[in-house]
């Protein structure tokens, strides 16, 4: 039986990156390179099989996906030769994508939302489906009182437009009996209310923020310091990049939500805040293809100063796709084995993973193989 | 009681630096940063105490360990405000250092050897000595029948130089009944023989070659390439490095040695071996001060091509010297302990560890800190 | 006869770093590297030696000179042995710095700061006085019509304190009959009223902003691109500096100054604007050395993207030291020659140079050298 | 009337790109990016345009045209669009490729290379052909008497193979009448005896070895700090490149010859020869995009330790292909205007450059500009 994923922001270029991906790896004509749930170390037969996904999703935009996927194919994101091979699959992921619903109160707009991912799970006779957000990065959203428990959020949702729209999706997938995964820093599922109506509903969920460039290397370079005992003075980064992700972000609202859960993991993993910012600057020409400067300044034995630069140049959606299709997978299979709540062993996966969990990737690693391997038991 | 660390190569700058910085430790001049056995993780009553370390060595060279610090003063290795404060312990360890001995055999060299580090032991009460080689590296040796076991060895030693200095130097150790750690990618205690000698003793020993720039930060890095399952093409790497290190490696015959080294930990990590090299160059100018540079194409999902480069600036003894106060107190709490032969769980210090172990850094952690913790119960 | 440079800002780091140097050249403990006046193209007769320069200057900090001189001593930028040898020139130099006069108007003040100039010229019987701005960056100054022309300036001086302090230093020099260079991107002489008043006086002046690190390599890099006919699409940089400069700039307003000043090289040499912006981040552990890295995306035939970094790790004040007294020679010798106005010439030494000028180092350096051979027909 | 160009190693990736371009230029479907001879300073009614050049050339290898350009497309060297749109100028190109003859002796084969080129210019009608050297770099040659002059070399050529093949292309063009182009390393016509054959027959010639990325920056580096009169003390470069060019400097002799070419303009703009060497690496993953990466370590004022990085990320054929086109057009204009020996006004173009010239880059621009500018008068 099939599992579907429904993605939130399903015209983007993460969204479409993962669909033909999965496609031409169906299809032989691609490996499954970037996928951690293809690992040997990885492989069960508690997940669901890769060509076992099938995509539909919400947008707000309505380019069709053929013409994002060319715009991919230019820049060089996916390779053109694959487009052509895959444009049939494209074609029925693209029929499955709806337009964000508008309705009075945020509750109608939520029914709305349920439904359309109802209806896809009823027209492909799915097992369940995985409600993954990959859209635009909301700005830093506001705390209100109805956001801490579920009977205040019921109440509010049917007068006051209380969620922002990355938690209204989360709230709609839980009543849709769906689990969720929030790939973006927006609030999405991380609100009290949400996270009780999960438990409630016994349903699991995931995030936040897909960990692809400058916070992955982060993640074990500096538990290498500290398991050496140096001392990190400063870091400071640079993150240049374009694409729509860019544009959005170069924006000072989710710029600022983007920066702070990138340097999480210093604090973390050091034990200590070292000084230096990590910047966003949107610059159009470096497209989906990232550039990342940072500067590490340490001192060593008897306080000699020392220091390491790095430089990353990697293709966003390429790196995020795969990890979409491993989260699905993963998500899928922690329903099924009946697992509910917050799926704290995922945090190798994220920026800003919730709970308390080690950030140094190395343990995450292992939190994640012993959760793979938990299920297989299940 | 105190316990001894008699360093071969003892004029050098690794060397200097050890016995430097153990002295400014203990009178609390400054902060053991650097040494991974003050991590809180790590600590634990059956290390010897940092302030319990006597120093003696052999060197080749004569002069005065003072007139050495000072050079690594001028260099900004050590602090000269420090310098000063611990003359009088330099004074010390100056009066400790014996010349290498000449002898007619090889054997009588190391009859020579083993009673030097015997008197030494005797004359500070020692409850026991670690022999840490941190002399000038040798180039490749040839292989010799007498290196396969130790009857032949025993024998060829009356008549042959069959034995590199490095170990010459592991076999006195050895006959004197002392631990012995490699800190070099020279031969040392490398042979089928001497792996013998130390077993019948019922000594422990450890290495080889120190891990401290370049190959650790890829003790980090291939890992995380390998879990995030990205296809490493490309790792070429350039040490820039001076000192007297650097003038050796400059040689072709070592460089070759410490080269292969480097690369090792890239085919044990990533399971392949990506194409490029390590070179190493010779620069007078850098000094004590390393430049590595490194560039890692990758390829990520539907063939994506990515890169990072990463430049280390490391003062080289100085990420040394506080492995080599490590490494003397873990093995001489292993040999306390009762242990012998190859201390694989030493990996974490090397480029090139003894036995089937781990490369990654995160899994040689963790196998550090269960053998410390096994040692506690000892 | 000798010179005089008075400083403006003389406790701070490049002041300081000038006095120290000069003072060891003349000693004939130190090299010249750095001061372009010593490369055989330039030298003559025409100039000022450097040894017959004498110092002096204002600033609003009482901290002595041997103080602020043990830090930068401290901090590696200058040599400590150096420091002893050149205590006595100090103390002289000490003892010639002003506390910036306070006065109920403008106008008083400034008669106050050219007193103690006009004292300095008579105590040591200088041939001549050239004040150099190195006192902490201002932030942008607001336009006033006082600064549109000298008349109305004069008047207003008396009520209003339309000057910021550059500016009312480089009016101060003016009536006391000085040249005078900007070395920092300050308003300063930069308003038409001081223009005005130069003219008057006779006297040269010349500036804006010391060319020491970042924007000295795009003066050559950016040149290439444009001889080489390939399209810069992106020019995007990032400042890390310490020190009190970094302080300073670290504040939204001084920095917005710099970073403007900075940008200036690329559209002047390439003919357009990349994309791209120039960021100053303080990072106090960086100190006076600053790293700067800059990433750079351009375009070649038939529309190939190619790119390039670069990282500068350079001491700010050690680059600069050696311009100012490049600058005093200059001006002073300018001033001798009967040159009044703006010395467009000089933009070699500016990021922000007064004038149409050529931006390319290259060409700037032609300029100067044609200038400097004027004045030796002098 | 139009110009030809004979390419020698008309297969390769520098001149299929250089192909591919002026047809698409030619076409307007191009900017002549990368084309200096395009650029305002040096447009002139003296050099013929770049819609007159028409190709044929020499090769070792029998590939198509169209096959070679395929690959570059795929390699992302030339855009797939452009390579359609130019097929019958592919083709037309392809139809004037002869395979190098092979002779009895050296003089025969020169003379069956100048039947080709001649031919050529009859089949076209061309005013004159210029011969560009392109083919794969040879290794260091040994010297010999015959290289001495023209009548030894030419009885020599009789018997004895005493010429590399690139020299026997410039033997044989300049006995076609021909003037010649060595964009590679090669030896080519930098023998006294064909520098006397120039000369006799009346033909210019230029060369030697493109200068395309590590080289270019050095170039505008080396005077920054030569200007600056900061002391360089360390330049060491690591070059990682793959393709046909980069397969054939790996193996150790004309790596040599590159290498040394490379580090001329060091010893030339610096006036001494800093520390450190040049690395060719091969990488076939790299392919056709070069990285290099240099450390530079200088001193400034009083000694104090600087360093400057920098990496370079070019496509070497998008590099050259221009300046293939411009030195065809530059050297084909000085023939006209009756120019003969070396053109050393060409130096901007080399990293080798002939005769005693500037190596920093804006003094060979201003070289080349009034080069151009003398041949409009002519
Ligand atoms: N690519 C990575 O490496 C990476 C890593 C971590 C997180 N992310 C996050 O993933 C998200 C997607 O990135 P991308 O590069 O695909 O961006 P994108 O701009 O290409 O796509 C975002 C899509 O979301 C849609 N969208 C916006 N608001 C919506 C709404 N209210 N409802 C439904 N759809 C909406 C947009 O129309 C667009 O199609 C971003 O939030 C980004 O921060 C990406
Ligand atoms: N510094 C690091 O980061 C690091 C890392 C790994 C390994 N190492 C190794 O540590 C060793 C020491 O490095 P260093 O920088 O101190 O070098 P160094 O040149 O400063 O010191 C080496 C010392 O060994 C002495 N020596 C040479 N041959 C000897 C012999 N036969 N017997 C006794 N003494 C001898 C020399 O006289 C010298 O005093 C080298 O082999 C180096 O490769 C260093
Ligand atoms: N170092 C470089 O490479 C470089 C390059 C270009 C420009 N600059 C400029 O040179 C200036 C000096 O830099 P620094 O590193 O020496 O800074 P610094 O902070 O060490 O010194 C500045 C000094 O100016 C003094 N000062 C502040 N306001 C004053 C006033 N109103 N009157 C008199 N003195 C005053 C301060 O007390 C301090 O002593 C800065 O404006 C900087 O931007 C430096
Ligand atoms: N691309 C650059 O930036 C650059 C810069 C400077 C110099 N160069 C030089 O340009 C040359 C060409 O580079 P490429 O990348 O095109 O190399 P390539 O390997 O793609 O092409 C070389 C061509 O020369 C042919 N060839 C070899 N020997 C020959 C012979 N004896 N006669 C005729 N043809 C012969 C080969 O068959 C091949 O087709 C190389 O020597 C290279 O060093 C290139
Ligand atoms: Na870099
Ligand atoms: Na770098």
């Amino acid at each position: 039986m099939a599992t579907g994923v429904w993605l939130v922001g399903a015209r983007g270029s993460v969204a479409a990156t993962s669909i033909v991906g999965a496609a031409a790896i169906r299809a032989g004509l691609a490996e499954p390179t970037g996928c951690v749930t293809e690992l040997p170390q990885l492989q069960g037969a508690s997940l669901p099989p890769l060509s076992d996904l099938v995509f539909g999703g919400h947008d707000i935009a309505d380019t069709p996906l053929a013409k994002k996927v060319d715009a991919l194919a230019a820049a060089g994101v996916v390779p053109a030769r694959l487009v052509a091979a895959v444009a049939g699959e494209l074609a029925s992921a693209d029929a499955e994508i709806r337009l964000a619903p508008a309705a009075d109160t945020q509750r109608e707009a939520a029914a709305l939302i349920a439904a359309d991912i109802a209806a896809f799970r009823d027209r492909h006779g799915l097992e369940r489906v995985v409600v993954v957000n990959v859209a635009s990065t909301e700005p830093l959203v506001q705390a209100h009182p109805a956001h801490e428990n579920l009977e205040a959020l019921d109440d509010a949702l049917r007068s006051d437009p209380v969620l922002p729209p990355s938690s209204l999706y989360a709230y709609a997938a839980f009543s849709a009996g769906c689990s969720h995964v929030d790939f973006t820093p927006s609030t999405g599922a991380r609100l009290p209310a949400l996270a009780e109506m999960a438990r409630r509903h016994g349903l699991p969920h995931a995030g936040h923020d897909g960990k692809t460039g400058e916070t992955l290397v982060k993640s074990v370079l500096a538990p290498m310091f500290a398991m050496r005992n140096l001392r990190v003075r400063t870091w400071s980064g640079t993150n240049l990049l374009g694409g729509g992700d860019g544009a959005n972000l170069a924006e000072a609202g989710p710029n600022a939500a983007k920066a702070s859960s990138k340097q999480r993991v210093l604090a973390e993993t050091l034990g200590y805040e070292p000084q230096g910012h990590t910047r966003i600057e949107y610059v159009d020409d470096i497209g989906d293809f990232k550039t990342a400067w940072d500067l590490v300044t340490f001192t060593g034995f008897l306080g000699t100063a020392m220091r390491m630069e790095f430089s990353w140049h990697g293709c966003d959606s390429a790196l995020a796709a795969p990890l979409v299709l491993d989260l699905a997978r993963l998500t899928a299979a922690a329903h099924r084995a009946g697992r509910s709540g917050p799926l704290t062993e995922l945090a190798f996966f994220f920026k800003d993973p919730l709970g308390t969990v080690p950030h140094g990737l190395a343990e995450q690693w292992a939190a994640l193989a012993a959760f793979v391997r938990g299920l297989g038991n299940a």
